[in-house]
């Protein structure tokens, strides 16, 4: 994703004034932060116990140092959150219920699904915080940008999946089920989250007195995170 | 423990020439090094993983950035072990086998026996590998001291098993007999390793040519184990 749009930002986006003057400005910026910290944290837990699948210890390493970057970003994202006046339990607390339930209906049965639901399942969910990053201050962009950075994970995750379907044609089958399966399930979480937190769904198609995504803006912004997610797919030789 | 003894070693331990010199002792020494990285490997994935179990936001986010610990210290392990010439994956290989075996039959059933586990079951390993440091050259002697030091996890540990039994006396009898289990467990798989891995034995009995513990300092020694164990059952507020 190196559209450099994200990296400018929305023209009427808030400027960090705003945080301090505009409190529902702060606290949808508080739920930005508490679901990407939540997020990292879980992700880091699960990459963690995923190396355990790892069919050689060299591979369990590299997992587990991948996992290790979350963490760093987890730890970002939770002193950023006690600058801005939060407890940072209390701005997580509101994900931990959908991000749990993804987690839980998307348990990898093997090795390869937890590859591909590491790099389709973070692709897709950094490819749309980084869509809000173009929304929100530059300060809360930069970190945004930051922690969506990839890990390293990414390239991985592709050589092992496309090594594994060469060696064996049918798994990719299995495997593209899989793939929509995990995309089906982010976007009910993501729509649930959206119903439930009104600051951060203001973040995306804007406040009261704050611009926001008009219904083009975000029915582009769609096509953008389909195509993404479609071209992740055709990377890992999967149909999407 | 803060017994000085370990600090200093053996008076007849091996020099740190011998690593060159004696081609037997290198590879008991890359054995040494090889169970201790793949200890703390799996430790990481389990801390990692246990932390979902925590029943708050801010006591899960303070077992994951512990587990964090343990990786630095497979990373020095594992590049300690490449100094030595050593493949670590080919290094750590011999030890999936009872390493995962204790894991698996020792999986914690909830949130306080992954506590008790934690620090009963890597206290008593610690404890192990900082015996076996006093007989080991002043190099390897100090890195394995390194990893063994304590990560901040135990005070974890205590704090929340004893608040857990203040408030529900019962668990105390449930927890007296899952740490006396992992004990066992633990004791099954190291007598298996010592049976299968002559160079690692050697390190703890002596080599041909290389002095060791007598039968009355390995008697002393699993005293010494013995008592350690005790005490941190005790502090946990626990019958050993």
């Amino acid at each position: 994703m190196s559209d450099s749009r994200h990296g400018h930002g929305h023209p009427d986006a808030p400027t960090p004034s705003d945080l301090v003057e505009d409190e529902d400005y702060r606290l949808a910026v508080v739920d930005l932060l508490g679901v990407l910290a939540y997020t990292e944290l879980v992700a880091f837990e699960r990459l963690a116990a995923d190396a355990s699948l790892a069919p050689t210890i060299s591979d369990e390493a590299a997992l587990a140092l991948m996992a290790t970057a979350e963490i760093r970003h987890f730890t970002r994202l939770a002193e950023r959150l006690a600058e801005l006046g939060a407890d940072p339990s209390a701005a997580m607390e509101p994900f931990v219920g959908p991000i749990g339930e993804f987690h839980a209906k998307t348990a990898p049965g093997d090795w390869l699904e937890s590859l591909v639901k590491a790099y389709v399942g973070d692709g897709i969910a950094t490819d749309f915080y980084r869509e809000i990053a173009g929304q929100v201050d530059p300060e809360t962009r930069a970190l945004v940008l930051e922690v969506c950075s990839d890990t390293g994970h990414a390239n991985f995750a592709v050589a092992t999946v496309r090594a594994a379907i060469d060696a064996d044609p049918r798994i990719g089958g299995r495997l593209a089920l899989w793939g929509r399966r995990l995309v089906g399930e982010a976007m009910s979480q993501a729509q649930h989250v959206a119903g439930e937190r009104d600051g951060l769904a203001s973040l995306v198609v804007g406040g009261v007195d704050r611009p926001g995504m008009g219904l083009a803006e975000l029915g582009a912004m769609f096509h953008r995170l389909t195509e993404a997610h479609t071209r992740r797919m055709q990377t890992l030789g999967l149909q999407a």
